[in-house]
Parts: structure tokens; sequence; C-alpha cells
């Protein structure tokens, strides 16, 4: 594989955009982008979307989203593993310029939610479980996630409170993140005091929905003076049952484990090394079992982190710096770009209140289903 | 790029499968790749399929079928471009070993369509066309194509009766694949009485839905001895606008006449060349202009193939030779798959009574939507 570089960058803000179609909001965030990176057009685009089949009643993003930009003609497919869409559609744009095949990609993450009743939206989200085996006994995607959360507490004795900071953190971020769709801080009572959805999970450990798309533009490193370079270091995916109940541990995120450790290799680095991840926070409990598996703390221990103010900008593996999943929001098949987007941001040194300190390696992970599809991507700034 | 070769092929009948969910047709076709290859397992999984979000309820089926056929762990994603979700799958699967990311790639294609109500279906066949400016008009994907033939037949002079040999060669032809889902051959009188569907387009027009899957199996060409490979020659994909009405020429499709110019460049041929073609009959009017487009008619002059008789494997530009979309079946997502399996199978010189002599160059061309993705493979037989 020859090395590839992020030319640029674009995003929209995340809000309930009715009156935008999906293709209007994936088309600002890839303008955004092509103007970023200086460029006219882009020889592929590689859209990463969960459920516009499903919620927009369209399929083919691939050539409507082109089209819609103004690049007809050229390669444009759609990329999907549920949540985890966004990174995935980027691991294939990354493919595409690595292996030769094309000379320059965008990759785009779109997600356009809030058209329709939220019960069908939380039918929608369902289908990233096992339809077979967990959806048809009932169980919504938060009541999974809650099963887990519950285990969790049990098995290693956290109590509810014990997992604010990572609310209060993601929070604290998106107020200076001009496209985060939550712009408040939030406090230890307010969590506490937070409406109950799938108990243990409340209204604050979970993140919203919402309409957006961010996008990234890719080129061969070679075509670019080395120096300069925002280069992507490590790309790497790994795989998990769908149904939680299949796994042997239903604690540990093993495809995170495999997917973090790869990377680490690729890109020749220990967690150590990591200056800033953006984690995929859909719940509170998702922070921690991510952290644990990346190799940031032993498992059982990840809720320390958070109370011992580490995830914060200035912390030891400062997380959600610009809202995560939690505050910044979640349109689930964006959400892997905009985490791209948002370390990208990092390394230019572009946050301004919560830039993490002369940040140099940068890591994303995203998720799709309760840990089955875990993509893991690292970034290095050259200079 | 480095060179990919198939080294297995795998594929299930395509009917009413009700008695199997959609992980155990992509799993059957899957492991009768692995077996078709000789390997136990594979680096990375590709699935194509256009609806299973909206049809069985369940997205992310990369890990979901992975996972069923033993390949727990490993890249695993879905891809999908409408009817042309089987090639996007392939190209992308493609992509990841000549880029050196992984060393063996399966990509599977599937679709499981037939336990819902027709309705349903046609529906979710809908979300392939501009959900905003033509589905929201009230059109069906088959009106749409019913329009664009109506309008060949009154700008060229043909009459209903000359597309027939479309349809029948590809029945004659399926009546010999014990994978097709019609298996039995069907006259001119057959076709001119057939009920109608959207004028003029009638029954045998059409090609009917169906429950299936397809898979091959990609390596490095240069894991296997020269002279004895399978090889992918060329691997492109194109794209126009969704909608028919935002198309300065809605007879010519330009993307396949780029996808297929461009394969041709990359694998050094003329479509003279061309021993076999496993093209997207989704209607029997898609076949000629697919076959105008990629270069073996004059536009307005594709219907006279088949009225010559060329079509058949004994002719001059054999197309259909396992059955087609018609008479095999178009389980959509798995659609593309199938067709380079059949290229497969006719350049293994495996299909007796419609092997076409002597193959060692075939095509395959995968649509998706009314020509807004066009995916065009070359196969090349090396001894």
């Amino acid at each position: 594989m020859r090395p590839v570089a992020i030319l640029g960058i674009g995003q929209t803000v995340i809000d309930e955009q009715w009156d935008k179609s999906i293709r209007d909001i994936a088309a600002e965030a890839l303008i955004c982008a092509l103007l970023d990176a200086g460029r006219e057009s882009a020889e592929g685009v590689f859209v990463g979307n969960m459920m516009s089949g499903i919620i927009n009643g369209q399929t083919n993003l691939g050539p409507l989203v082109a089209d819609w930009a103004g690049l007809r003609g050229g390669d444009a497919v759609k990329v999907e593993a549920a949540c985890a869409s966004g990174a995935a559609a980027f691991r294939s744009g990354l493919m595409a310029v690595a292996s030769g095949e094309l000379e320059s990609a965008i990759v785009v993450g779109v997600e356009k939610m809030t058209d329709r009743h939220p019960h069908e939206v939380t039918a929608a989200l369902a289908t990233a479980a096992d339809a077979d085996y967990e959806v048809d006994m009932g169980v919504s995607f938060v009541g999974l996630n809650a099963m887990v959360m519950r285990r969790y507490m049990y098995e290693y004795g956290w109590k509810h409170a014990d997992f604010a900071p990572f609310a209060i953190n993601a929070h604290a971020n998106a107020v200076h993140n001009p496209y985060a769709r939550l712009r408040h801080t939030i406090t230890l009572e307010d969590f506490e005091k937070s409406a109950m959805i799938a108990t243990p999970i409340n209204l604050l450990d979970a993140s919203p929905i919402g309409d957006g798309a961010a996008a990234a533009y890719l080129v061969p490193a070679e075509s670019l003076l080395p120096g300069t370079r925002l280069l992507v270091a490590a790309s790497t995916s790994a795989t998990d049952t769908i149904a939680i109940h299949d796994r042997s541990e239903a604690l540990f995120l093993a495809a995170a484990y495999q997917s973090a450790q790869a990377a680490y290799r690729q890109a020749g680095v220990v967690p150590a090394d990591i200056d800033v991840f953006e984690l995929h926070d859909a719940f509170t409990i998702m922070s921690v079992l991510s952290l644990e598996a990346s190799g940031f703390a032993e498992p059982g221990k990840g809720v320390q982190l958070g109370l011992d103010g580490e995830i914060t900008p200035v912390g030891r593996i400062p997380v959600c710096t610009r809202g995560g999943l939690k505050a910044r929001g979640h349109p689930v098949g964006a959400t892997g770009v905009y985490q791209i987007v948002e370390v990208a941001q990092q390394l230019r040194w572009e946050c301004e209140e919560t830039q993490v300190p002369d940040a140099r390696i940068g890591m994303a992970q995203n998720i799709g289903g309760s840990g089955a599809t875990i993509l893991t991507h690292i970034l290095r700034r050259e200079s």
C-alpha cells in the first residue's frame, strides 16, 4: 500500500435540518472538504450511511451525492456497517487511493434521521442488532447497551454516578464546537437527575441522533511535500458476533482490542503515544469499554480515568474533545467521519479552547452495533 | 495495483427460500466459494446487498455473514449501490487485495426478498430511483424503465415483439443452469401474450426477484502459478444522475459507455475480443441499451443483435448464457456477483450445453438504478 494523506476536511452542523434533503447535507460537507483541500473534483466518492433506505426511502447514495455536489461520472458507492459506516467508508476510500486505483477520493459520512417519528428511528437503529435473535425478542438498541452497563456495574462495583465525567467532559467540550448539536454544559446533579431511558442508562448517558454530514479528502502522500502532511498512519477493521449473547465475554470489546492492537502495530506506536482519542461514546458504558479494550485501562478500571480527570483535553488520554457522540451528536452513518475530521482538527491545532497541547498523533474508533464492527484509524502530523 | 485472481466461486439456487434467513443464504454461497478455492478462511468479507435494512430488518451484514460462515474477527463490510451492489462489493474486495491491505477476500452478493408482500418489495426497489424527484411523483421502478422503452421504440421505430429474442435466449440458457429460478423455455407467442406490467413492459420483458447469494474468492495473482489463473483484467465504475429526467440523453447509458471504455483500456481489449458478456437484463430494454453503450451496436441498433441470433452462446456476442437476470433471477444485491461467477464458469469451460466455445475473455456489467451506477469487470483465462 502506498501511504495516504488527508488534504481537506469539511462538516455540517448537527441538528434537525428539516429544510434540507440528505443530498443537500452530504453535498455541503463534501464541498467544504473540496474547498479546504483546494481541489475542484475527486476521482471517487465513498459515502458512509446506515439508514437512508429505511428512513429516507433512498438507496444508491453514491451517485446521488456525487451528482448533487458536481462530481457526476466518477466512482461513487455507499458503504454500510451500521454506526461504523463512516469509518468503513473512510477505509474503503483509503484502500482505493492506497491501491493506486484512484488518485483522489472524498469520503462523506451522512445521516438524516429527524424527519421521521422517533419510534421509526428507534426501529431503524435496532437493525444494527441481530434481527433474528435479539430484535425479535423485543429488545431495543439502548436496551442491549443497558444490559451491558448493568452487568458491568454489577461485576466491577461501580455506581451510576461514576460514569458522569464522560458526559460532563463531552458537553464541556461541545460548547466550543460550532458544529455540535448540544452546546451547553451539564453538572453531576443534572446527570443524576436525568430522565431514565432503559435502566441504568438515562438521557445523559445516551447520545442524541441528528442530521449531519462530515467529509475528508484523501490523496497519495507522495503527491504532497514531505513534512507538511497529515498522514493516515493506520487503518484497521475487526468484527465480532452481532448478538451480544453469542460472545464468550460480554464486557470486553474483542473487536476493539483486535482493531486497536493492529492499528498500533501499523503505526508503530503504543497507547501512551496517542495524544487524542475520539472514541465512540454512543452511551457512557461504550466509552469505558472502548478505553479498556484499546489498552488505556485494565478491564473494570476504565471508569476511573473519568473520575481522575484524565479524559479532558489536558488529561492523559483526552476523549470527545469536540463533544463526542454525546454532545456533538450522533448522526449514525456520519459519526465515523466526524471523528476523523475532529482528530484532523486537533492535529492541525485548530481546536482553540479544547486544543490538546502539541497534539501529533490522534486516534479515532468507530463502533457498529454493540461492538460487532470496530474500526480504528490513527492519524499523524508530520511536522 | 497488484493483479488479482479469482480462486473460487460459489452460488445458491435462486428461489423463494422461506426456510432460510439472509445469513444462511449468504453463508451457503460463501462456504461454497471457500471449498471451491480450497481455503478455510479469508482475511476480509465484502457483502453486496441492497435492501436488507428495509426488507430484512438487518443492517451491518458484514459481521453477520462473516460470523455465520465461521470467519469471525476479520474485516467485514457491506457495500451498497442499489442493483449494482454485487459488483460494487466485488470492486471493494478487489481493491482491498490489490492494495496489499489483504491477502485474501471473499465477496458475497446476497438478497432475500420474497418473505415480504410484493407491494413492500416494489416500494423497496423504488428506493433505487430518486426519492425526492421521481418516487414522490408516484412512479415505480418498472414504470421508469417502461418510459425509457416506450421512448426507444418511438425514436427508433422498433415494435415490442422485436425485443423477444432477449427473453427467449435467457430462458433457453437457464434450462441448463441448476441455480436458475425459471428453468423453462418460452416462445415468441408466449412473449407477445404475456401479461402487461407497465406498458410496454410485460411480464416476459421483466426479470423476477428471488432469494439467493453468490460468492467469489480473491487472491493476489502473484500467489498463484502463472498460466493457470483466472485474472481480473479490468474493474471500472462510473456514475450518472439518479433521475433519468436529469440526463441530456435518456436513451444512452453514459455510465455504461464510460465504464466499458475504461475497462477495455485497462484490459487492453476491444469489444470484438469479448467472448461472453453477462449484461444487466433487468428489463429487455436494458439489455439493448447496455449492448449499445458498451460498443456492440450503434445507438438504436441493439435490438437487431437479438433478431440476428448474435446473442446466443454461439453468436457474435453471447449474453445471459446462464439465464441472465430474466431467467436465472434477480436477487438485486446478489446479481452482480452472480454475473462474475457465471463469467468465471464460462472461462473455466464448465457450462456444458451453453458453453461459449473457447471462451477466454469475459465481461460482466452490473447496473444500479436506471443507469445511475454502472460497473464493468473483465475476466481473462490465462491458458
